[in-house]
């Protein structure tokens, strides 16, 4: 990206999106995987239901006039030709895999805006000076773990990953891939070459609700938060809760309970505004109703759009963790279970698309992106952008996700704008 | 029990129980169930070891010269005669079963004095006044709901509670029974008649650190703590923790930990020094790392000695955890698991005790047991007193639990002497 991309020319913003026809096309995705009892969207890589969402797609491109295929990796590709079909290409993508019980939006929406787009580009005989390309990725959600898809595009698949990934329930992904007639080793190939992408947009919910509430029909991002998660292990002394007086107690748990009231103040005092720290999971020992626990294991899920302010939040937990077992009489441990650094949306695309929002009149804002994304493993190879749309009520990963229309359409337009502006650099 | 009866004469005082005899039943008892993996004992309620440790006491107490049986719950009993066969008895005991992994003396040390006792009695042609009674109680430990043989001797099983209890792998007392050649409809005639029985004593491990950390060698047990037991259930909402600012937020487990550092403050205010609450057992919903807590469910076991205080405390909590659900946006709900009322010993054996460890010079407290025990059931048909002897560290339900020889050896000279004094009144 150079910085004179991020200028919008009239004509990128003079197009539209056909919003009947994307709506449909929702409509459609939807009842693929979908339980009539709870509502929910099964949609988990290479079920069933992922077949046949594959196959949707593949026909939806091919009906389109696009050039549908599907790589090693099972990433569905549907690619409108440019004039120089060498040049490094626009991709616009998502996935369209769900976690169980999942809604109609996350992913799906991202992948039916880019197909959109590009149909509405091949119907007005748009001819882009560079290919165009659709992207479908597979296992965004994680049933074999996640980002699959964008890490074989990537080129971050390699022989271990296709051995080692497994379900919750011991499904191997390489016997997943065989079960659908593919070859796993294929997946080696999915690997796109270095500087074939010029860029990578894509649209999302947004999950949280931050447009929501604050009235915002588009969200362009700036950066994909960085994570650290750890479990933690305080351990005291399992007693009697009736004959061991409060005094002489080493209750693990309450060194939890004294953690997580200090938790907001560490947020603050060492995060930013968007800093968020989570206790989403918890077990204590020996978890009798009448024995006070002897240790209390706990997850910890600690975001941040800095690697700067991450270090430092990590640095004040430790400290606040050692502080609270010197004063309970408990030891605390704990361990790594992932780290992942924060990515950048490239400062071109960020500009083009708040220039494109403005002009458009929409409604908009930056913000850091608080869930992981296909983006931030693309960004590894290709500058990335990313449009946000309000998630109602900041819900997401339930049948309860919903974003109005003319959210929908709003981003779906300024998609369209980016990849015209870009198809013409 | 009348007044007179807790003056002590020198008589019972002057005989001392066989240390080394006592100290040579322990070890043997605590052979049997014992895993020598983890040094516990496993001897719950009807399984092949705790069948071997009946034969095993069955064959002590005849070897002592007492009466053997076992009544229909499967309770052991060692009877030496009165001069009056029909007045009513004096009863000391406890339990031999154990939860898994146990220590050597929580019920087996009570059943053990007892039978040293009146094995002393007996070689030393003690003729008591009524008749004596070892009784060891079937399944205190709850592997089948415990207390089962106390129950049934003082009438409190029904056909109901046979066809009804099951252990936590779905195995029915009655079946357990049955597996044994025992009759489970006989446990409906272990029920002693009303009036039969003048006095239950029982010794037992304190199970806290009570007289451990004062230096007391025993303990006169005035009130068995009474206790209620929830399943208290804050209710917030689920969201994703990467997307969900902390002030958007309503975390269940914050909830919990707000309250959690509340505890203190309520049983100071409203309880009193003996007033222990804990929570043991907590599961948060969907309990992933990556997503806000929406549901935490968790135990809340409160003791105190005096009803009125254990409702002072349950009005305290109900106001503090609405108040904790008001500020931050949760429902509250809760069921009641368990409701004991705390039971009061006899005071005249209260005073006989502490006559009888002070004559002997043995440093002694007046204290709440904490614990439930079997002389919680019998206080309901008879008066009750009960001697503590110390729990080293506190530590029970353990491998780790133990009592120094000498303090078991005071406590079992305050059994006998008491034994002494009530059988010649």
């Amino acid at each position: 990206m150079t910085p004179e991309t991020a200028a919008v020319s009239p004509a990128a913003t003079s197009l539209a999106i056909n919003l009947p026809r994307l709506k449909s096309d929702i409509r459609g995705l939807s009842r693929i995987g979908r339980n009539p009892d709870d509502g929910g969207v099964y949609r988990m890589a290479f079920t069933d239901a992922d077949m046949e969402a594959r196959a949707w797609l593949l026909d939806r491109i091919r009906d389109a006039g696009l050039e549908a295929s599907q790589d090693g990796a099972g990433n569905i590709s549907g690619v409108l030709p440019g004039r120089d079909g060498e040049a490094p290409r626009i991709v616009v993508g998502s996935h369209i895999d769900t976690v169980p019980c999942a809604g109609t939006l996350d992913g799906a929406l991202g992948v039916l805006v880019g197909l959109e787009c590009l149909r509405r580009l091949r119907e007005n005989d748009f001819e882009p000076g560079v290919p165009l390309e659709l992207v479908a990725f597979t296992d965004e959600e994680g049933r074999f773990g996640g980002m699959f898809g964008s890490q074989a595009f990537a080129g971050m698949v390699n022989p271990e990953t296709l051995l080692e990934r497994a379900d919750l329930h011991g499904v191997r992904l390489a016997d997943a891939m065989k079960s659908h007639g593919m070859d796993p080793w294929r997946a080696l190939d999915a690997r796109r070459r270095a500087g074939s992408v010029a860029a990578y947009l894509e649209l999302h919910i947004e999950q949280g609700p931050v447009l929501d509430r604050a009235g915002d029909h588009v969200g362009v991002v700036e950066v994909i938060t960085g994570l650290f998660r750890w479990t933690v292990t305080l351990i005291g002394e399992s007693n009697h809760a009736g004959t061991t007086p409060m005094d002489h107690r080493r209750d693990a748990f309450s060194g939890l309970a004294a953690f997580i009231r200090e938790l907001p103040r560490i947020l603050e005092e060492h995060g930013s505004p968007a800093s968020t720290g989570t206790v989403g999971n918890v077990a204590l020992q020996p978890g009798s109703p009448n024995t006070v626990p002897g240790v209390a294991t706990f997850s910890l899920d600690v975001r941040d759009p800095s690697p700067v302010v991450l270090d430092a939040l990590a640095t004040a937990i430790r400290e606040a963790l050692s502080a609270i077992g010197r004063q309970r009489g408990l030891m605390f441990e704990f361990t790594i279970d992932s780290e992942i650094a924060p990515v950048a949306c490239d400062g071109t695309l960020i500009e083009l698309l708040t220039n494109l929002a403005a002009q458009l009149e929409i409604p908009h804002r930056r913000m850091p992106s608080g869930a992981a994304h296909d983006a931030q493993i693309i960004a590894t190879v290709a500058p990335v952008g990313m449009i946000f749309v309000p998630s109602r009520e900041g819900r997401s990963h339930s049948p309860a996700e919903w974003t109005a229309w003319a959210h929908i359409e709003a981003g779906a337009n300024v998609m369209l704008g980016a990849v015209v502006r870009l198809a013409r650099s």
